[in-house]
């Protein structure tokens, strides 16, 4: 009960928010020092078509750049066949499949209802196990969407079920535009839990507001064990450019480790990969831990 | 239960921090916008000796300045019988005293031991109400020192007694390094609640490390109903220059009034009050709350 694993999706939630490409060399640069901080599950880039996200159009070539290792898994996010191909041809053992909560989002980001979204995830999830790939899923806006607002649980439960049925072994709450507070946390999260076990959950949580640990304690409190971070703060929300994106990954194990969890992961060597993208940016990144260690470094 | 009162420290806590002394006019619009935005308790500033904290040598013109309002409390940190005279010939109803939990920090801060503080702030209490006006009590590193790491908490139950026998209506428990969690915030004030009400209690968080807001739903858990923020974030870490420093008072909002406590505070106003000060100070502040809201105004 005190373990907690970290999905570190700073490479593909956090770089796919940057308006400048980052240099493949830069990314795999920091794919590898995420993989040697201790973190066991880095999503590194996506097989969506390069013409949505060029920013992640280098996916093959990051992922031959990288060191492979057994220890840690690296993962893909994957919209339909075409994009499962690609991903297994660069030789992941994981991808992960995504859709909204809400009608308009899912048809505002995938082009199509939720009912029409079921069967190609199940089609891709299908042949993504016939290949021997786990599959991981995303539910977006469990806790508020740009277009309808609060939605209710019971369109995220509806989704969440759904994917499971298809094989996925882990669904990702998704707090895609940042507005959750703990209370919604608890109120949700505590919701679902009644007939999904925690061990098949994950909580995804921006800071747009602040809230994003806040709302990772909460999800504790129902039991949830799996957090998506990423390093540096990396992201952004594409419906509010310029506010801050995921929680970070330095701040999110500061804390893990000061309330006692184990997360595998050295805090000094993570927040290291943190200081390095930010250079490579070329912006100041939005993890306190980040700020306050590079300050405490030129006292 | 459900009301949340909030000091707003920006203008004291926050402004000393500053390298450059923003002009007394500023000041003077910064606070008339944070009592015109609902909230009814502001520190306004510090009357510290100006060799110490040059940044805050205007006290006497800021409060001057100010539109005072019977609906609002504007109080000023005083460390001696000096600092008390010109308090109260400032017109104020409220000080406010500080002491550290820890040795090295009171020596250091105060350049006096802890034993030898008691004395002098006894009598500035003594004689503050003698005056007529109320007494805040501020104890620093409750949750940690810059110089002796974690403080045992009986030193904090033995320094907040001492004030509370003083008269101190209210002690307001600081984390001035920002490197509390949420189990440790659940620890310390869970013990101290024990022989104190809750309601002469305050969390002061620094979000140093990204943990603020989590911390104060810990202390919300422990029955706190009081906590200090900064409008936008203002302030720092005089230990780590560049760090993170208060927890911004528009995501301490954001984040109650989602839980569905109610604060008096309108987040709008009080975020304007952020976003002017933001563009005095010329840099960008770290409130996520701010950073969105301008974000969005953008799109």
């Amino acid at each position: 009960m005190n373990n907690v694993q970290i999905v570190e999706v700073g490479p593909r939630d956090g770089l796919q928010n940057e308006k400048e490409i980052v240099p493949v060399e830069a990314k795999i640069q920091l794919i590898n020092k995420l993989a040697a901080s201790g973190l066991k599950r880095v999503e590194a880039t996506s097989f969506v078509n390069p013409k949505w996200i060029p920013q992640l159009a280098d996916a093959e070539e990051v992922l031959q750049g990288i060191t492979r290792r057994t220890d840690v898994t690296f993962s893909a996010l994957v919209p339909n066949l075409r994009g499962l191909e690609r991903a297994a041809a660069s030789g992941l053992t994981e991808i992960a499949l995504f859709m909204s909560a809400s009608e308009s989002h899912n048809q505002k980001n995938i082009n199509k209802s939720i009912d029409d979204t079921f069967p190609i995830l199940r089609e891709v999830a299908r042949e993504a196990q016939a290949l021997g790939l786990r599959v991981r899923g995303y539910v977006s806006t469990v806790f508020g969407c740009p277009y309808e607002g609060r939605v209710p649980v019971e369109n995220s439960r509806r989704v969440t079920h759904a994917l499971l049925e298809m094989g996925v072994y882990e669904v990702s709450l998704g707090d895609t535009i940042g507005v959750a507070t703990p209370k919604q946390v608890h109120e949700i999260i505590g919701e679902l839990v009644k007939d999904v076990t925690t061990e098949r959950l994950a909580g995804h949580f921006h800071d747009t507001r602040g809230t994003g640990l806040a709302n990772v304690v909460a999800a504790l409190h129902e039991g949830i064990r799996t957090f998506d971070s990423s390093v540096g703060g990396l992201g952004g929300c594409p419906y509010a450019p310029g506010a801050a994106g995921n929680i970070s990954t330095e701040d999110l194990v500061y804390m893990l480790h000061g309330m006692d969890y184990e997360t595998g992961v050295d805090l000094d060597l993570v927040t290291l990969a943190g200081a390095y993208i930010q250079e490579q940016l070329g912006r100041e990144l939005t993890s306190k831990v980040l700020k306050a260690s590079l300050a405490a470094r030129s006292v």
